[in-house]
């Protein structure tokens, strides 16, 4: 018999094939439905969430679940892809191979960039961060010849403190260390607790920055089964422990991954910080997406309590792009996170952590968190429209709750480099599905970026990939 | 029987006991002194170097050379001392001991800090920089906001590639790789020509900066004999070739080196350069310091036929300590440099960059260097001045011909660690002699810089050192 869930489910998709409820109808409150199914708040959710995951609901920011447009229905989500064992050589190239493709989308002229993974400049506040330099260049003239001197400008470190509690993370100022972006605290943090040789556990796909970064670290990465909607596996984060003492580390993206778009839910953010301070393995996440979560999102540094995780952020996707301020919490490598920040780039530039950490402080920065956030949700549910319109059947794509990042799973024999480079040719730039893996395991995907706003430019360029999946 | 050019030397040295010589003279030129005494051009030169060497005569840019003021007469010149094996256990550590004396000097205040490598603000073109930067913030407001492109502004590649064209160096816009500082060129240089566990033949003493960036990339390095006077032994460096099978690379500061002082003559640049060539073994510069040179000094990339040097540079020393601008031409490991920095640190911010070209292609930048370098050559005099004054015989320092460090080998006995302790009680900041080594085979040294002009404060402090090495 179905769990009470789907029966609860069931009713409300006839409801919607009956007319009863309307795409853009608001879906009754969970707990309206625990009210009148008299069921548990776990049971609510999950009738909730199949139905999400079917493509009949959206969930919006603090406003609940909204019946979904029909087209866009006819988009089942990304589903998780069994992960096949990889040919130990297959472990080496992933820099080659992703250089190989970042370069030959340099060559090309692009009309249509769906492969940045920020959004466009006239979404961040650039007038009033560039007001706020130039009155701090007018006052301290000295600022560009006084030589840098610490691991963060006391400000911008007090700021970025505050910002991280107010999201469950109590941290001095002074545990905050400013690196060059989320790249070099990236490899700080790999550097500081792995050895050459070790193996890091990782999500499968995961960001191609971070494979890099394992490579050329001299480590190799193990890619885990990781949902598309609930985020890495804990369950096989601990087999593979037990089965692989060379792992040395465990690097996430807990809060809208990159590629998948997927935010761990807190019991599981919880369970994985659990399971690593147990096993004494180091924690590492990345959280640069973690502000454009809908629902203020805990990073998983909010559960540990032995200082086991490695928080990396950077204001470079959220704020400032031309800006590279990153920011870590190193909990206890801390010592030696600033001892390999000092050897590799010495302390950061005073200015522009000053210009920040100003505006930060302002109420301004809530404003323009609430204006980013909500354009990119019409942006995603502009792009998943033309994506239901454009591709063919069998085109399964993930709705994320926040962020920029759309991954396409293309339908069966399509190829995501094939796709690259017909696509290339004709001015449109994505990410294919090849870069977010060492073992070369999502051919059959791409990662789209729907950072631009949906214009005539975009609608063709989607319109044009969709009639390149259906003739490969 | 003496050779001549000591005979000659003899001949001045009683002319000035004579005082028929007087300090702050002119002295024979290289050419007079050829004619006079019908010798060539090295025994004149070599005349010339003895005398300098006893403390006789001063080198001064483009003027020749001049009898000294009496009182430095006293200080002898460092002297190469001799290297003792090394315990293997010795190689671990630099860094460690590196960030304990840098975390000490950081907890004391300090009055008079001799041990920071870099001219105070006052020196740099602080305000004409800030208004390029105003004046581009407001012409592009966009410009903290706009996502970072490449591997160096276009604009500043090509400002640093005629600016090294006119010291000899022939390098295309694009061979210049903007990093952050000489030490984040640094490490991508090691990585790119290193293997974990290999080698790096360095000059003894070294640079500490370079000694950590050694030790934390998990290599190993083996220091050289190297002259107070013309730097590192080319042979020593062939012997140790064909001896140690595990040197990957020799990294070295030809050009007003750090803590020395010294430059190697062009003869023995060539030489070097020739010799790492024909053994295929990659050849890295630091020429950070090499526009403080009063005469335009060559890199050894202006030797460079076959792509196997790394020059390393930055603005930070000569221009903007408050920007991390540095750079580099990688020769035939560009492409795997460009790779590593991608996943180090991504590309740098344009502003600065964009605001440092603009500085660069105006006449102002060589008026900055002109009044630079002549105020470092007045420090230069003044502390040695002092140095003399107060501390006991038996104290050996080098007087460079640029730049603002001065090489003290204290009196025997005295332990420049112990100095440290000492004066950093006193409110005095110096650089031990310990930190330039891995073998710590420098404790009888210090360094001081006098990038800050005389003054009370600063005569105060060398008084106070002075008596301090009497007290030993």
């Amino acid at each position: 018999m179905n769990p009470l869930y789907r029966r609860i489910a069931d009713q409300y998709r006839s409801a919607i094939h009956a007319g009863s409820l309307r795409p853009g109808d608001r879906f009754p409150s969970v707990r309206t439905l625990m009210r009148t199914h008299t069921v548990s708040l776990s049971t609510a959710l999950q009738a909730c969430r199949q139905l999400e995951d079917e493509g009949w609901l959206e969930a919006r920011a603090r406003s609940g679940y909204f019946v979904q447009h029909p087209r866009r229905r006819g988009l089942p989500p990304a589903t998780e892809q069994g992960l096949r064992p990889i040919d130990p050589a297959a472990y080496v190239g992933i820099s080659a191979h992703v250089s190989e493709i970042l370069a030959r989308g340099q060559r090309q002229p692009v009309t249509a960039n769906l492969a940045l993974a920020v959004a466009p400049s006239a979404l961040y506040p650039g007038e009033a961060l560039s007001r706020i330099m130039q009155r701090k260049l007018r006052l301290q003239p000295t600022a560009l010849v006084s030589m840098t001197r610490r691991h963060g400008h006391p400000l911008l470190r007090a700021a970025l403190a505050r910002r991280v509690l107010a999201r469950g993370v109590a941290a001095a100022p002074e545990e905050v260390v400013i690196t060059q972006g989320a790249t070099e605290a990236m490899n700080l943090a790999l550097r500081a607790v792995t050895q050459p040789g070790g193996t890091v556990a990782v999500e499968s796909p995961s960001f191609y920055g971070l494979l890099q970064i394992i490579e050329a670290l001299g480590l190799r990465a193990i890619e885990l089964p990781t949902s598309p909607r609930d985020g890495l596996s804990v369950e096989a984060l601990a087999f593979a422990l037990d089965s692989d003492p060379s792992i040395q580390a465990v690097a996430v993206m807990p809060t809208l991954h990159n590629p998948l778009g997927c935010t761990m839910p807190d019991a599981r953010k919880a369970a994985l910080v659990a399971l690593c301070a147990e096993r004494g393995v180091a924690l590492i996440e990345d959280d640069i997406y973690g502000e454009m979560s809908p629902q203020p999102a805990r990073p998983l540094k909010a559960w540990d309590r032995a200082g086991g995780v490695i928080h990396c952020n950077s204001l470079s996707k959220i704020l400032a792009p031309g800006l590279r301020l990153g920011w870590m919490l190193a909990g206890r490598w801390q010592a030696r996170v600033e001892m390999l920040k000092y050897t590799q780039s010495r302390f950061p530039e005073e200015l522009p952590q000053a210009t920040v950490a100003e505006f930060l402080d302002s109420p301004a920065y809530d404003r323009h968190l609430r204006r980013l956030n909500e354009a990119l949700r019409q942006h995603r549910d502009a792009y998943a429209d033309r994506i239901a319109t454009h591709f063919p059947p069998g085109t399964r794509v993930t709705l994320p709750e926040g962020g920029m990042l759309l991954w396409l799973q293309l339908p069966d024999g399509a190829s995501g480099d094939t796709l690259f480079d017909a696509a290339l040719a004709r001015g449109i730039k994505i990410a294919p599905g090849s870069m977010f893996s060492t073992g070369r395991r999502y051919d059959g995907c791409v990662r789209l970026s729907c950072g631009r706003a949906m214009d005539e430019d975009v609608d063709a360029a989607l319109r044009t990939l969709g009639s390149l999946v259906r003739g490969a």
